[in-house]
């Protein structure tokens, strides 16, 4: 990780992160990276969600010292954001995963990894072993699959289980469609054998349509799957209370409340608009995460106001990722705590606990 | 019917669609098929009323199995949209209507053709005999006119009567006037002697303004055919609670929301954000369609939630007719419904019956 | 007046009008018609606020008969809709005011005439002796004056007194300025020696800000106006229900809710937003007018619903003298008829009478 | 100050100020004077705050007469605006604070001088002994640095403190580091060794981040400036209740709601979207001031009417300063009393007194 390799005239600020990065990045790729499902509502709600609302900062506060450490599950991190689960991401960079791993380990921020990696998660674990890393899982066609793929997990050091539950098929990605990129066997999925392409193919049988056999799972294999797994269970893709409620009622640990960036269903809220949803049903129990339209530390200093316990960073770590390799996301992930320590001074706020809910107007 | 003959690259998702056709309609029947009234806000207020929802999904739901078919008027259909009757249709490929024709029969989809089809009615039932066809029937200046052709679609096989309410004369279409696309007699109409041109002329006599006789149409009319017609009658253009009480009151099986895809008068609410109204005061007794601004499969969705039994698809049938004939038809019907089942699968929704109010947020 | 003169594809729609003229005028005329003051949000505020609305139609009611003539202060008009005033016509067409005058008596339309007329009062009066029309006054420096112009007015046959209330000084013209059009001397008035120009100046005497003496006019001066006037006097500018309490108590017969087209003070509501407050305050006991943003049959349709008891015209006039001269206006006048004719008939609505609250949704 | 030689055709309005200005000024410097923070969410939602409420003008006001005198803490100025703090004014014309010194002066408008100013607090106050000057402070690091700096304003006339709370660092200006504008020892600060420049940089020291020792002033810091200074207090940058009532019970004899023109904490409130929230608070025991979007008459008008005693103008002062330097600063100031007084006489308001918040709808 050597920071000087890094151009920085190219790279200067986060206002710069996303049009340099479409410099880089072959159209075929970009289109996957960039693209929400549909007409792309739910992908510009994430983001308008955060203009829409308004910080209230106080004054003449003491904030010579600023921490932004906390806790996820029990587990110490540096800060309360980490890296979102994305697939392929040697599409983007030589790199791949192993990016993101070393400069997550060297900044002390938590990265999840995608059951999706274009490396497997031993591979990942191994280019980072000191990095605090959890791994989010599709359910598969077979629950055998899902414990070998849990199993692996837990024995490479993985300390949590993000369980996505918003894909039983994949959404209507017509940006993606149109630019050629197929999510199909010809892109090379890292975890092997245990793993099974997803698909947005139904077919239809004369009476009704068929999915892929992965889509009956229900709540009780959840329940199964959080009495079984030795990682705490978290559930990703929540965005209703009910849904919050059932979650806990079947063993999850913590709701991360998302709309999978707006690539599955168009026409859902933006994450941040359900937080104070799920929130107020399941956050005196249970963490709760968000992601979506997570670019710059004012937004997380505002989902951390609206409850959340941390928030998860995506398409931005792709764009670092791309004009910079390790040392881009490494730089990435230092402004974005920079501008972190940056609003909570200005907002009066010293530390995770002060971020209550009165610093939203 | 040959899929393959259809240039795949140029029509690969439904984001294509209307950009495809406009290339390849010539523009003076562009603008009839685009335009709408006045100022258009009608028209462009059709399509931002479903932007203006959200959809709450369930997650982990078993939706290995989705059904989409269901039922209108006691009759089965494939699926909860039909086709909208829109006139003209040779106007935009040589095979008019018989490609609609063709392409819902093959796939059991319900259309409904217009009094001003380029085609006969006849003609129509005789080039899919086993499709499902209702009538939409204008008013015409003298009852008989409308007898006749109430018993013609009788003896062909339609099997209901759609009677639309909104056009006692054509509403101000300036797009389609500056591209000098007009409709008179210059225009052939299928359905012979039986049928008088629309107008929007208004003659003033020294006193008043005169319209054409058969803009006295009232509800005593209507009462008439519906107790005359050997087919159900559908009221379509209500776009109030009044009027549709007024609609049961005199004799319709269903009313139908639509302010005409905006081409009618321009300033009226899109007809989503009526279909609550009308849903509350006559759901519980008939069946409620909607059509304008439907163009994917999350839209139907919402119309289903809030209340439609089915909704109407207009401009992207004359889109998909205009670039691939009825091969181009059939398309848009299953990419819709692959979208519809996609959509369904993704909210936790298995069948129609279960996509209900709790749906939108 | 010979319409076959207007040359028909320059001017097939009201959509057409406003592009077509402005390829006509010179540019620092058209910057003084189209101007606003301010940043012009007011000016943009009387169009969004029709566009804000919607219409509740209703159908199936006979409609073959349509009445759009009204009376206005208990004078017969054929439509519900005037010419408001604007000063200095003959900048935009030699014939200046006369066009107005043939056109608007051909037509059994309402005119209103300003005080800072390029012809003279008397001059517009011979032009078409059998129209209907106003006078409208600027109060002069002079009481006396006032009562020179007004005892004219009466001699012309014009038929009541537009009192404007809004104008104590020019508002902040910039759009006007920059293109170099000066309201000062150098424009010819025609009402003679009876009338200043007015004026965006005030003087620092060293302790306070002085405007000419006009700008002392107060309710007193009106209810004097009223007493001595042989005319019923309207007042234009109100935009509050206190100032139309106040304008009854002092005399006048009608209150005209107006922002002087968004010309005088930027950020002041748009008129359509504040007519039901008007109307609610004194609906009951005199007739209300608008003026502010109509160009439509359905614009006028709604300010109706909404408790006008008609509506004033003003740039589209301009649009169609700069476009045509007498013809033009006379075209756009039948045009504007027809829409409102067609949109009643498309709203279900066969007299002014019948255009109630229930209307606009 | 000689107003005939500037240039009249550039400079007709102030529509035309900032584009004028954009041309003179290099880019560099530019970015500085425009840019906000973040993404510049605030500095748009300044503006827009104006944009989004209305004004509800009386008319028939004897208006002849119109003062717009008024008493900032008791000192008299002749109108309820300020020229806001702004550094390195150097920067943009070679007069720097000295033109707005001088403009001010003659006009009888009162002036904030920055911390930061190119020219020492002294070398302004001698160039236009007569005007009225207040100073404003930033914190310093060490408390004697602050004490220096206040003894030396009391010396050289400056007749209030205006001590801003809302910059214990930089925030995060993207637009400006983009430009390679840094606020560092590069760019000379007229006050000397008791000023240290300002710094958006925090130190991790391997627990927390520690920011610059004058960050760590609290409300004690005020109480005990406010205890011992010669000049009455008035606390800048205060967004919310809780905080204004804070700052009187610190001794502040005034609040001044500001956002520091957008340029630190991104998403906070525009500030006149809180001025009715600080005037309800200590609107009745205190002066409000409120800066942040003020350009034009009419904004001054509205933020009066919502509570404010006077306002603080800020970017355009800069543009009118890079325009014409003295005699630019000294236009704008003539033009921005013009409007208020024209936007008064409009409203029907002949003194500051008679603005009260009827005013606003």
């Amino acid at each position: 990780m050597q920071p000087e390799t890094l151009n920085p005239p190219s790279f200067p600020s986060l206002s710069d992160l996303e049009s340099e990065a479409a410099r880089k990045v072959n159209p075929r790729v970009w289109a996957y990276i960039q693209g929400g499902a549909g007409e792309e509502r739910t992908l510009r709600a994430n983001r308008e969600a955060f203009a829409r609302r308004v910080l209230r900062p106080r004054v003449l506060v003491d904030v010579s010292t600023i921490r932004i450490d906390t806790h996820l599950l029990g587990q110490a991190v540096s800060a309360p954001f980490y890296v979102s689960p994305m697939a392929y991401q040697r599409e983007i960079h030589p790199s791949g995963e192993l990016a993101v791993a070393q400069a997550t380990a060297a900044k002390g921020i938590l990265a999840v990894y995608s059951t999706l990696s274009s490396l497997s998660l031993e591979d990942i674990a191994q280019g980072a072993p000191q990095g605090r890393r959890w791994f989010q899982l599709y359910l598969q066609p077979s629950r055998e699959s899902d414990q070998r793929l849990i199993e692996r997990a837990a024995r490479s050091g993985y300390s949590a289980l993000v369980v996505t539950v918003d894909t039983p098929i994949l959404g209507v990605r017509d940006t993606q469609a149109r630019a050629g990129f197929a999510i199909d066997g010809s892109v090379p999925i890292g975890n092997g054998a245990d793993v099974a392409p997803p698909s947005r193919t139904a077919t239809f049988d004369g009476e009704a349509y068929r999915l892929r056999r992965d889509t009956s799972a229900t709540w009780e294999a959840l329940e199964e799957l959080s009495r079984t797994s030795p990682l705490p269970v978290v559930v990703k893709g929540v965005l209703t209370a009910e849904d919050a409620h059932k979650a806990l009622d079947h063993g999850a640990k913590a709701v991360l409340v998302s709309n999978h960036g707006g690539r599955q269903l168009d026409g859902v809220p933006a994450s941040l608009d359900v937080l104070a949803e799920v929130v107020g049903a399941v956050g005196t129990e249970a963490e709760v995460y968000l992601d979506g339209g997570v670019r710059r530390g004012s937004d997380i200093l505002m989902a951390l106001a609206l409850g959340a316990r941390a928030v998860g960073i995506g398409r931005p770590i792709l764009w670092s990722l791309a004009v910079g390799g390790p040392e881009g996301v490494a730089r990435y992930l230092d402004l974005l705590k920079n501008e972190l320590v940056n609003t909570m001074a200005l907002a009066g706020r010293r530390s995770i606990a002060e971020v209550d809910r009165t610093l939203v107007g």
